[in-house]
């Protein structure tokens, strides 16, 4: 019975194929099978977005063509951080006003511009492209690690390294590793670099009663004294 | 206090749009914002998509663009349903085996997908290309129904219209409206024309509990006789 129902799911599945090959035309259907390749589109929501630029005007479509042929020209990685960049180096990087001895240490150009929007920060980041994931073959060596740490042994003046790596398995093992490297390069050249973790915690208008126990554990680890204003 | 915090709102936006413009290069910030035009894409996702395209070789990249950009060319609507086509003619509509007595009327061609998936119709289609909506300045006119009454009055074999447009205010407003001209148009020249309705019902493997009360009185409405198979 379930070998019958697999091979009617297939059954169905080629059928499927054969329909959308029966009644769409050739260019149709490559379009769908590209924008069904990218994170968090399936099938369905990539025709839907194929039917919504045949309906629109062809100047429509063109630009958004023309916008991502053009996206990696003249794009280069910050000679520094591995940010983005469209020179040597990264806004972030050569604005003055920002404080160089202080490092955030993100997993991709993603997380700088989540955390640029906090405008919380001054301080300049270094982009590791990754994670470590031994399952996958990514080493340190797959990582920009060495730049950071070769970035650590040149600047004397550094004060703190923050490291805002994902809090998830990969990215706290990955946390966790670098916090060694960068202590033991300190230890060896006689300096005090203070490594910091960003706070994990219950997110801002989240639910006690739903945070998981993980979370729930950090945010109590992490607890601080709370300063009441004084009445005035 | 409520125009207070609108303007925090305000400045908070405009803000996001300067941090945006300060550390994305342009090219970049130009396909996030063409990514986020598309339905169903926000700029959250956009920026996800974009940095995705980053992340891959710009071969992979370059794919896509070529594919939105080729995806008008040689293209033609079917000059019988309005379908999208290669050629004269949609492949349905070129189909021998297809009954063209039997005419399902659709709003969209992202509807023929869907309904041919199901394998069930055998017939022809006729898209309108969307629904009668006063409000947006769509009326008939706008719409293909000129040339689907001028399909009905050509072809005198013509057994069954049957109206597959949305349940929803719009699509039962234009399949009233339709149903209105092609009856009209079959007494006129003493003809007989089937005119049907799609089934509004529950939907299968929904539950009764939380469907709404419109589909469970159309659910009701539309009940037919059970027939069991006997014992045997």
């Amino acid at each position: 019975m379930g070998l019958f129902q697999i091979s009617q799911v297939r059954l169905r599945l080629v059928d499927e194929t054969k329909i959308m090959k029966d009644i769409l035309p050739r260019q149709v259907r490559r379009l769908i099978e590209e924008l069904a390749k990218l994170p968090g589109i399936g099938p369905k929501s990539a025709s839907r977005l194929v039917f919504y630029l045949l309906s629109r005007p062809k100047t429509r479509s063109d630009e958004l063509g023309e916008a991502i042929l053009n996206l990696k020209n003249n794009l280069k990685k910050c000679q520094r951080c591995f940010n983005i960049a469209e020179k040597e180096f990264c806004p972030i990087c050569e604005d003055l006003n920002r404080n160089s001895n202080l490092i955030m240490i993100v997993e991709s150009a993603l997380d700088v511009i989540a955390l640029e929007k906090s405008r919380e920060y001054r301080g300049v980041y270094h982009i590791l492209g990754g994670v470590i994931k031994p399952i996958e073959g990514i080493g340190p060596d797959e990582l920009q690690i060495r730049e950071l740490l070769e970035r650590v042994r040149e600047n004397r003046e550094l004060e703190e390294v923050i490291l805002a790596t994902n809090p998830n398995l990969e990215g706290e093992a990955t946390a966790m590793y670098l916090a060694k490297k960068i202590s033991d390069l300190a230890k060896k050249s006689g300096r005090k670099i203070l490594v910091t973790r960003i706070a994990r915690g219950l997110p801002v208008g989240a639910d006690l009663e739903y945070a998981d126990e993980v979370t729930l554990s950090r945010a109590l680890e992490g607890r601080r004294e709370f300063i009441h204003t004084p009445d005035s």
